[in-house]
């Protein structure tokens, strides 16, 4: 069966040349198939599937008066087309309200579910861990943190870890601590924690990358500050590293060093997951580099992949 | 003129006994005085002037019950003689919301100062940013944010910087990102600056590292987010490193490893300061090594100089 990936190359940081460029490299498995979707003047340099929109949604653009005025830009467009399942799963590095709010009207949130959520995968000391909301949601209640734990519980579950442990992102470890909402949706899932998932309670930004939670809970504002500046202070260190080994030593661990902070950077992993909708959509930062748009990639084959073995 | 400095030894992580061995080895100017303050039974152990206290708030006490009933706790009587000019400053790494309460009823806001604001300076690419609420405060209004603009200007031009550069932490760079607050807040400082700083706009956790802001405003739960994140990735990095170079190149490069750790890590820097009070009173983390609580001596040195020398 083919595995049919859209590729939205309109709307970020990269022009549509750079990134056809890119996806040129990757060596993809037979059964997959490129689908990319941008404006006309770029089909001819596309060697892959081309849908052409003849618009497309700006980054500073406000998403609701944009998705409502543009029909035809790339981004609605490829929503469409996975909601007709002439595609698999869509990639958009573009407006990230107009993404999330397009998929929610196009593809329909899942069942029970009030607000869908960004899941970025970071990496730990020990295994990765699934942080949600990273993005989506500005502001949250209680009751959506409490969806987005049953969200990040189901992903990890498919990657085999049968009752995750869930945590959730806070300024101290007492149930007191934070806003009300967290304080809510503490007792809420401290409550509803048994066969599903083990809750691990409040966790601080210094102890999630020992790896003690599966899945890291918070709203969309704390989780853009909190994956951002994992993605800042990498650099930084590794700037730093670079001044303290000596040339000749630093030159023979380049490679490694260079995999490590692409390891760290978000940037290279393969975007974030919008959760909680019907289909799969991945966004990728507007500043992704072109080699995080192929990991994007990768991941999304990976993802139809788990979604057809699982009955 | 001898420099007084207030040591609360109770309501953290280390024991009363930990701490006085470790203040017992800081080399201090002769002109520098230590006072701790703690619970009777730990006077005999103390080489400095010890002032007892017959009680202690412990770090999960509700703020407002505990400095209520406990007038007499550590941390009340040493902001009273902070009040009363018997110390120049107080270090505590007790309780923070009764640290913060505490200090604004007993010592009082500055004036036109509503909300004081715990100040972290964090290490970059360039010089330090200053980086305000990291604590005090879990939800704030657009007027507080501005007021912790003015008072992080005014603490970094004390460092010599003139004009301060400011930025808002947010989660994109376009003016209508984030909450409502943080959107006000936006429109209120790009209208003030000019003279006393220039506003830089929002900032994304990605780019503070770059250096390119001195003040860094943000909430109180967010800054703690963020501050922890960037200890907590640190420590991630620096592991990863350690079994990353070969082990005779590691044991070679150890102390400047150790060096950068400790650079990175808030728990080893002075501190945060409590701006927005009249008195200096810096709080270290409950979980601040006791190396943490020498640097925040060294530090608390250091500001009551930089008082005595301001007109």
């Amino acid at each position: 069966m083919t595995i049919r990936i859209g590729v939205d190359l309109m709307g970020n940081d990269n022009s549509p040349e750079t990134l056809l460029d890119a996806l040129k490299e990757l060596e993809l498995d037979p059964s997959v198939e490129l689908l990319v979707f941008g404006l006309p003047e770029y089909k001819a340099k596309s060697p892959f599937k081309y849908v052409v929109a003849p618009e497309f949604i700006a980054m500073d653009e406000n998403p609701l008066t944009a998705l409502r005025r543009k029909k035809e830009a790339s981004l609605a467009i490829g929503l469409r087309q996975l909601k007709a399942k002439k595609i698999d799963a869509f990639i958009s590095a573009g407006n990230t309200g107009a993404l999330v709010t397009g998929a929610k009207v196009i593809l329909g949130n899942l069942p029970g579910i009030l607000r869908p959520a960004l899941l970025a995968r970071m990496p730990t000391k020990k295994q990765p861990v699934a942080v949600l909301d990273v993005g989506a949601n500005v502001q949250v209640k209680a009751c959506h943190l409490v969806q987005f734990a049953l969200l990040g519980a189901a992903h990890v579950r498919s990657y085999g870890i049968e009752k995750p442990t869930i945590g959730l992102l806070n300024i101290g470890i007492e149930a007191m601590k934070g806003t009300s909402e967290l304080r809510l949706a503490y007792q809420e899932l401290k409550t509803i924690a048994g066969n599903l998932f083990h809750f691990a309670g409040n966790v601080e930004g210094t102890s999630v990358f020992n790896g003690d939670v599966d899945v890291l809970i918070t709203d969309g504002f704390t989780g853009n500050i909190f994956l951002k500046t994992a993605e800042g202070i990498a650099s930084l260190i590794l700037d730093r590293f670079g001044s303290l080994l000596p040339p000749e030593e630093y030159q023979k661990l380049k490679p490694q060093i260079h995999d490590l902070s692409g390891h760290l950077h978000y940037a290279e992993y393969p975007g974030a997951i919008l959760a909680g909708v019907q289909g799969i959509v991945i966004k990728c930062h507007g500043y992704s580099t072109p080699r995080a748009f192929l990991n994007a990639v990768r991941g999304a084959v990976q993802l139809v992949r788990g979604d057809q073995i699982i009955p």
